[in-house]
């Protein structure tokens, strides 16, 4: 639930969204995306959260910025990114950062 | 629900948090803590969600690393983060980033 990153500075991709209601392929999409990222070089981990209503946050974690512009690229990746714009959210908001500093408790 | 920002650079503060089971005052303040973040020099939106377990993420926006700095060190902001560690989170994790590209549909 809790990304375990490393000290700062990395990379966040900040992914926010509202789900259209059709669930046609979204859940298992969504599971197959956190297992390929996870296994793309640079990848740190993972915080998501989405309530009720389908509004949803989720922010990835990553070693550069390169390594995100590689996720991006990714073929399968790509391809769900598609199908997110045509089918499953309504609209989102994507915002690539650099972490420089964090703490917690 | 989606911050509505400026084109970047500017800053972004992602907060991840578990809730405890004690809702004492805790509605109450979160409301109060947005209404004197909005007021705060240097803020540019919020997004936020938390599920039905109490697994949240905020994420506020801000136009400089000194914006955040002034918001954290906000007499009330400290009374709350300090009630919020006593008595509202089980664990959070707070990361500022800066944030360099963003794009939505």
């Amino acid at each position: 639930m809790f990304a375990n990153t490393p000290d700062p500075p990395y990379y966040a991709v900040i992914f926010a969204s509202q789900r259209t209601a059709n669930d046609e392929g979204y859940g298992q999409m969504a599971d197959r995306m956190v297992e390929i990222a996870a296994a793309q070089p640079g990848y740190l981990g993972i915080e998501s959260v989405r309530d009720a209503e389908g509004y949803g946050i989720t922010v990835s974690y990553w070693s550069s910025a390169e390594a995100i512009v590689n996720w991006k690229a990714n073929t399968e990746h790509l391809a769900a990114q598609e199908l997110g714009r045509s089918l499953w959210y309504e609209r989102y908001e994507l915002r690539v950062a650099k972490v420089e500093r964090a703490y917690g408790a």
